[in-house]
């Protein structure tokens, strides 16, 4: 794929830059690759903090904002930030009642994210929370649940600890709500091309012109299989029956469903996939509310889908319909 | 290009069902193809009808909604609806003060549009009035600026009109703004791939894999020059250059800019882009006001950008900042 860019190393930079410009209600570059909210909040709240690599817009940087997070620490295209940024972030986000971190379930994010969690326990007796999104079912069975990676499903967890802390929750009430959030949420996703590095040139993997891979991670991770490039319906018929199998909607659950581009699928195929999806949801007697259909986690411009379901009860189903105010996120 | 999609001859109605489940709380169908508001304006206004072929969403349908479109007649991918659709649209859309027809200038569009403002005319005693969105400068010269195509800038007119028209003004004065609006819009695109028709299944057209095309039109139409891919910096300063030598921008002046993704370039790189070109236009000393970057006009999955430049006087700033609902509009 053909990128627009200058030179690759200043890839990041450049587009954190060209987000502040365009949101500057909502985001500021306090420090270069620490994206906060252009205003805080009036009155002190828990602060809620994520971090990652580039290339996923609007994951991480996006879901800044009001009634979501409060602090991003960016790193390079796929790769962690560091832990000092990390812990900058933590800094920034804090107002004194302490700080949820809620990120990826990666492991150099992890790593990073917990020296940075010592630092500022030490330097500045900050208390902090750790909640990993790892809602990416083809990425390990159920039973190892705890190796799944985080892909698209997290930016649940941003929309309900965001709004819980903007009601003035403490950090172990904003914590649990974020936990609640992942253990009821899952996702799954296909890929149908590679995207490219902007430092490497050429995609990061090759897959035929007529195939596709169930369960391929934002990063090209394998997923569970590679074959023939398969229609809407028959794709969307996996994926919710994947996710299905884990979750068991049935009637009178209230699920939302996020149907999402991981770049290039362009919105009409998206909803050719939610219009069979809500047939399937209809069948198990669930209700949907506040569907989401768009680019709300990508690969930069990688042609595939991702489904992902969140349970919800009526908490979380208060919290999903809260205000909540970034370049991305539509109530 | 891969697409995820059923059969071909489906692509539009499983789109426009989706669409309608997904935001049922913003667009109805209430017959194939045609898509209203889902809640009716509580008083008498002037109606503002488009349509025109899809493949481009969010453009045309997706800007239904309050404080923008009325209603929107759907053609099959990169075609024309027919007469007989655009004036029940335009019946839809009518509530006794009349209907602006604002679409882009293509013959067969302005052909069908025709023939149904004839229809309601004699049958329904409508009163309508049309503003054409011609707004790429590659695609004719400045004095033969009535043969342009409409591509991204028709959506600052779906804003203005529909700012002014939820403000009770009449169908006079509704066209004036619109057409105001079109006079002060300019774009110019640029293309690195093309998009696949899904009935057709293989690229609209061929690029070089090193190659882009400045100018092309969102259906592969030829642009200005076709050479090797420029870094963005080059391509934002030309696109710039192109519209200022038409807009003449300077000290006072206030502007809306649209960096627009045509599919498959990721936010990242829009970003890059306009962080370039609010360096160009700060050098001219016009003010930027209400910026878009995101995918506001596509061609499915093309891989490429436009850029938008839409002069605003006072009452276009005011209008620019009024409220607007719909699935893809960010106030």
């Amino acid at each position: 794929m053909k990128k627009i860019l200058n030179k690759p190393e200043n890839y990041v930079d450049e587009t954190l830059a060209g987000l502040c410009l365009a949101h500057g209600d909502i985001y500021r570059q306090p420090q270069p690759r620490l994206i906060t909210r252009s205003k805080k909040a009036n009155k002190p709240k828990v602060g809620i903090v994520t971090g990652g690599g580039s290339g996923h817009l609007p994951v991480f940087t996006g879901y800044v904002g009001e009634g979501l997070l409060d602090a991003a620490a960016v790193g390079d295209v796929f790769a962690s930030p560091s832990a000092d940024l990390m812990a900058d972030a933590i800094r920034e986000a804090n107002s004194g009642l302490g700080v949820l971190l809620l990120y990826g379930n990666y492991g150099g994010d992890i790593m990073n994210f917990d020296m940075a969690t010592e630092t500022v326990d030490f330097e500045d007796d900050i208390r902090c929370t750790t909640v990993l999104a790892a809602d990416d079912v083809a990425s390990a069975k159920p039973e190892e649940a705890h190796k799944r990676r985080g892909v698209a499903g997290m930016i649940y967890g941003f929309k309900m600890a965001g709004a819980k802390a903007e009601e003035g929750a403490t950090l172990d009430e904003v914590t649990r709500v974020a936990q609640k959030t992942m253990e009821n949420t899952r996702t799954i996703g296909c890929a149908l091309t590679s995207c490219t590095l902007p430092a490497v040139g050429h995609p990061t993997f090759e897959i035929g012109e007529d195939e596709m891979e169930m369960g391929m991670g934002i990063h090209g991770e394998p997923g569970i299989w590679r074959d023939k490039l398969r229609n809407a319906d028959d794709i969307a018929q996996e994926m919710f029956e994947r996710l299905q199998t884990e979750l068991s909607l049935k009637t009178g659950d209230k699920v939302s469903v996020l149907v999402n581009s991981l770049g290039a699928t362009p919105l009409e195929e998206l909803y050719i996939l939610y219009n069979k999806i809500t047939q399937l949801i209809d069948k198990t007697g669930a209700t949907i509310v506040h569907p989401l259909v768009g680019r709300y986690a990508t690969s930069m411009e990688m042609t595939g889908a991702s489904l992902t379901l969140c349970k919800l009860d009526d908490e979380l189903e208060a919290l999903m319909n809260a205000p909540a105010h970034c370049a991305f996120w539509r109530v």
